[in-house]
């Protein structure tokens, strides 16, 4: 019966990440490639932004502080601290080569990484500003007028402009040649007999059915709890909120499973803090299946062997604001 | 009445800061010199823990998050977010060329930098934590357990290690090669007429009194309203908090102006934000002075040429926890 089940799932799993039942598992999963066509300076503005808090309320929290390229592109926390500590209700999930993904937030609400770079700037509970003050905030900026002037060849900052200019610096940070990667493009001793094993189990055990592409992940919506429910501790109902599908609830945007070993916490709800545990779960609600002691250690082996490269580069300095530039309101108002 | 005043404040402060009523003012400001002692595995480590949130309780703060280096080693907020989104009394000096400084914090308090260090992250308005749990997260993480054997050569980490590192990597926050320096150093067409005339202005009317040194400041504590009282936003009493007398109220360490125009907003309650302001209540509650528009635009240009090089380096990678590190707690507990 559970074998049955398993099968069910991975078909149709299949049959929505890729169209096609087929199983050609070492084809669905790709090394990362460098990005081929970024535009350097738009992408040294959209850094200098992403590390910005004045894109914030409050002064406080940027991009970065939630995405910190430190940790992995994500914040290590369950959910986010938002404007006032509040709680966000739902995982910070890593910036890293979520170029990749076929839409950005757990449900997929944003069509790619433009469209998602707004929403943090103006939700209350995260930076709690609006576009409009944002905006205001960088043309009192005269640095920031003189290379957005640059980049974009304007007179006038808009928040298309610092949407793409975030987006593009975002595009820059993948994360090659991790050991795995090695190993797809040949360097055949890349990986130790344990770190195989798990990937020849992440094959057959139906994993790859859901993590694939270059991301292994962020290629499809999957539900939240297939052969068992999930409990989960935030209230997202996921891709429903996006589709209005009733059949569309807990399902997520199946989490890209690079630098793995650097995102923790686990799951849209950050409730699950080692991948030993993570893999026990996938197992059990995903594929019906309870994997070995020996068998969650190989996976776990292998899936630190996905840890790529970290973007290196120096850390921004921020122009400074003019008498001009309002003031953050951290507290109150 | 107004200049016996102002000629009486400067002896006085001059006095106190180095202990001789002369007044060799281009003596009394040098060039900064980059530092020519660092352990650089040492400061390496260092950088990791000043931008590693884990050593908070929430795992959301790190000493870059008030001290940021992408914007002057400040946070540009009048008082600092601490836990919980809690109000800092103060406002958080920057961390840049604080190695100069005689004592740290506006009260002196700590003789150093390392001493510093211990501070914010056991301040339960800071980063909420103590040094037994900060060691504690650093010891279950591998990474870490190596690198502080390999630059401090024991088997055991201790907060004493973890202080001496973040204070050696914040030796290096140095910002040499201002235009100000270029000029003192020879470089004689790196100034405007305007900036000159406001050095000019700035010696003979007796700011370099207190502001001089390598720092142009933070080589004495001063009362803050020697001729007219200052109102403060803030509770601190400044120096009597160490000393217990009360003639050290309302005496505050006397900040640095490298890098001024970064800095902002300005005083220990960060209540002015322009230089043009803090200017005028320099002049006038300071020294009894009331300088002109042109005197004021004057003195604020020769402060612009304050800004050196910033620290450019890559941003740190940090290493990852591991199954066995305690979580952080951003809410509640």
């Amino acid at each position: 019966m559970k074998v049955k089940l398993r099968t069910l799932a991975i078909s149709m799993t299949l049959i929505g990440a890729i169209g096609a039942p087929t199983f050609a598992a070492e084809e669905l999963v790709k090394p990362i490639q460098p990005p081929k066509s970024i535009n350097l300076g738009m992408a040294e503005l959209g850094k200098k932004l992403y590390f910005d808090p004045r894109l914030s309320k409050s002064g406080f929290i940027s991009c970065n502080s939630c995405h910190n390229l430190s940790m992995g592109g994500a914040d290590n926390l369950p959910t986010s601290i938002g404007h006032n500590w509040q709680q966000g209700p739902i995982n910070a999930p890593t910036v890293l080569n979520s170029s990749l993904n076929v839409a950005q937030f757990w449900d997929g609400r944003a069509p790619d990484l433009k469209a998602q770079a707004g929403g943090p700037i103006a939700n209350p509970g995260e930076m709690a500003f609006t576009h409009e003050l944002a905006v205001h905030v960088l043309e009192t900026i005269p640095e920031y007028v003189r290379e957005f002037k640059m980049v974009f060849g304007k007179d006038k900052i808009d928040i298309d402009q610092v949407t793409t200019a975030i987006a593009e610096f975002e595009k820059t940070l993948v994360t090659p040649n991790s050991r795995f990667d090695q190993w797809l493009l040949g360097k055949k001793d890349a990986l130790t007999a344990d770190e195989l094993a798990g990937w020849k189990l992440f094959k057959e055990s139906g994993c790859v059915a859901c993590h694939n592409g270059e991301n292994l992940g962020g290629t499809s919506f999957q539900k939240m709890g297939i052969v068992e429910p999930y409990k989960a501790k935030s209230p997202a109902e996921g891709r429903v909120a996006v589709t209005g599908k009733d059949a569309d609830r807990f399902s997520f945007k199946v989490p890209t499973l690079r630098n793995v070993e650097l995102t923790y916490p686990y799951f849209h709800d950050g409730a699950v803090w080692t991948l030993k545990e993570a893999v026990d779960i996938m197992g059990r609600l995903q594929l019906g299946r309870k994997f070995t002691e020996k068998e969650n250690a190989q996976i776990v082996a292998f899936l630190k062997t996905l840890t790529g490269e970290q973007p290196r580069f120096t850390l921004p300095i921020l122009p400074p604001s003019s008498d001009k530039t309002p003031r953050p309101q951290p507290f109150g108002k």
